[in-house]
């Protein structure tokens, strides 16, 4: 079943190949438009998955996710409009080298071709990521999940006939609308069609298509996000920035889950940074030695080290050195974002140099990988492996690059 | 078992990334002058390999391919030597952004930290691939194949010895001893202390790899090489460019397999093309209206055209366009190279975007796909896929970026 939608999204891709900037920023605004102007038709289909969830019991927070009004339309309208005023990333000549045999070598920017996408209930995700795969001029397959179908046909049924009205065929959008377990484990095996496949969602979600792709898969994952105070650490600013990175949103990725405190400076350090999340009920689990200063504390054990809270909890570890900090953040972390507060300048390199995570900070709160923050204008999820792209990925990194070779008969 | 070599490689990838560059210098030419100075302990053991590869019935061309005398060994000690002359990857900075609220951003490239490579019977790949992977700051986990399993143990345990006598510990390069199938798979498994996995062999394996492995794979893949001569070709630099590309080597990956030749022009082209090859006694296998051109040509089927022969043969298609080119190209080819011969700049712009492969020339040879000719210096192996890196990787495919972001308290 699923093969029709590779072979479709396929033959589009060739073509979007050679489609223009202007006509990709048409096609965007007329996305926006016309979400604006069918957004009843949205609201409709996304009762009817609300009804629906409500019947199968799903929680507040799920129906919440779920659920869209005509302000959430706006703006799903709002971030396309947005993407089509950044930057085609298609096109751009990376490197130029001319060979002593006289050819001419670029490396230019390009569409991947064909992406997939899985993802859960989030209806929005529906709209933006086909945006962003749009405008890098690729063709994208959705499979959302199953709780927000009606939705998810509504947005792209509406998505579809924008852009065939200004001239790009309706098939660089496709929507998987069987949403058994079985349409997804097949869009993992279609690495005939795809070039690239994004899980978005729960941490389970983004396991199953590691353990079952055979499509390249960039992996978006989750953030124990560490934030260790050194012994040179300006206090007061510690406990700004910490109290920032575990309270301002407790349930994103970028939050602080755990803190890394130099012995030499814990006493005077953890009663402030203690009062400061006290402001907000945070509950700290710490080792022994932190408990010596706070005794009011919870014990942290391993199991503490290792978790991604998105709670008000945060979990601290005392170390007698900055290599034991490393060491310590390094077995722990998940690669995502870990800050060092400092005045020691060879402190910070020493860490920033040797913290294997994607986003490394010094004096700044973890809070900041994003890709807004960051200034790539959009973001299609936070990377947390290696390859391809790591940490924020906004549209250069649904990108990939081809050799360009000029000759004048040149033979080997 | 091989969990420990993980935990191993892990550890040292922490320690290189605050080796310098000339320390790594240094282990490169450390290993280059040990080999040489214990060619005869490789040779011994290359010796028994060749002898159990002749008990176990290998084949002239394998026991060829295994096969280690001093020439090769200097040859294999050159290229260390060669690997140290290049520039370091790691510490790039490639992009700097200052954000309105202060804080600067950099992008740098850093080893990814542990890479495993999977391969054959060529034991010359143990010393190559371990020095890349060394001269780019990465623990690398070497899984060789049953045949040269000696080769392996020596040369590993010379390079071992060697980069240890310049401080840098043995475990930044370990060999698999166990060459059972399950150490191959257990390895694909190795999420935990794996950043990356780059088989390097036959389809058989890539593909094995490909299905079985959890830790992200780079393919480097086989070339089903095109070229197409256009309505407005140079025939004579047809001629040359395609007796080139399939008769100068006709087993790697970059040879021309299949040619397109628009209707227009093939009474004209295909006989000096056909001449041209027929020195090599080629054989030319076409379509229809190839042998209505020439009636010798053997009959080419769908088959033909997707067959990457990697022999004297070479399959002929007649296309009525250049958008009928274009199409036959992308459906047949592996993403690897192909050529336009013409003289119309516009046919060769839309042709070199229009197709989807690695390397796309105008005028030249498929033959230049390489990293030496390309002027990377070294070459780890070809991708065909477009995650990460797309056509010759060098040293600076094989590291990842990290975001360092520099505050002063900043906090969202």
């Amino acid at each position: 079943m699923l093969e029709q939608l590779g072979i479709n999204a396929k033959k589009v891709a060739g073509i979007l190949t050679t489609v223009t900037t202007e006509q990709k920023n048409n096609a965007l605004i007329e996305i926006s438009n016309a979400l604006l102007l069918r957004a009843d038709e949205i609201i409709k289909a996304n009762n009817i998955d609300i009804e629906n969830g409500k019947m199968a019991g799903l929680n507040a927070g799920l129906i919440d996710r779920l659920m869209l009004d005509r302000d959430r339309i706006e703006g799903i309208a709002d971030a396309c409009r947005q993407v089509a005023e950044l930057d085609d990333p298609c096109g751009r000549v990376l490197e130029t080298v001319v060979r002593p045999n006289g050819l001419v070598i670029k490396k230019v920017s390009c569409p991947m071709g064909v992406i997939g996408i899985i993802y859960e209930a989030r209806p929005n995700v529906t709209a933006d990521a086909a945006s962003l795969c749009l405008k890098s001029g690729n063709a994208v397959i959705l499979r959302g999940g199953k709780e927000a179908i009606e939705s998810n046909k509504a947005i792209a049924k509406i998505m579809r006939d924008a852009i065939e009205k200004v001239g790009i065929p309706a098939d660089a959008i496709q929507l998987v609308e069987d949403t058994s377990r079985q349409s997804s484990t097949e869009l993992m095996r279609m690495k005939k069609y795809l070039d690239c496949l994004i899980p978005r969602g729960s941490k389970n979600l983004i396991q199953a298509v590691v353990e079952n792709s055979t499509v390249p898969v960039i992996e978006t994952g989750s953030g124990n996000c560490h934030i260790y105070v050194d012994r040179d650490a300006d206090i007061d600013m510690a406990s700004e920035i910490i109290f920032n990175a575990k309270t301002q949103r407790i349930s994103v990725c970028n939050a602080c889950e755990s803190l890394v405190i130099h012995s030499d400076i814990i006493d005077r350090a953890l009663p402030k940074i203690k009062a400061r999340l006290d402001e907000k009920n945070v509950i700290i689990k710490g080792d022994e030695r932190a408990r010596a200063v706070c005794p009011d504390l919870e014990i942290a054990d391993e199991v503490d080290f290792a978790t991604e809270y998105l709670d008000y909890i945060i979990s601290v570890k005392t170390v007698d050195s900055l290599d034991e900090a490393i060491e310590h953040i390094n077995k722990n972390s998940t690669g995502h974002s870990e800050a060092i507060i400092t005045d020691n300048e060879d402190n910070a390199k020493i860490f920033m140099q040797r913290i294997d995570s994607s986003s490394v900070y010094h004096n700044a709160s973890t809070r900041f990988t994003d890709g807004g923050e960051f200034g790539l204008g959009a973001e299609i999820g936070i990377s947390t492996q290696k390859l391809h792209a790591r940490g924020p990925m906004g549209l250069r990194e649904l990108t990939t690059t081809k050799y360009l070779i000029f000759g004048d008969g040149q033979v080997r």
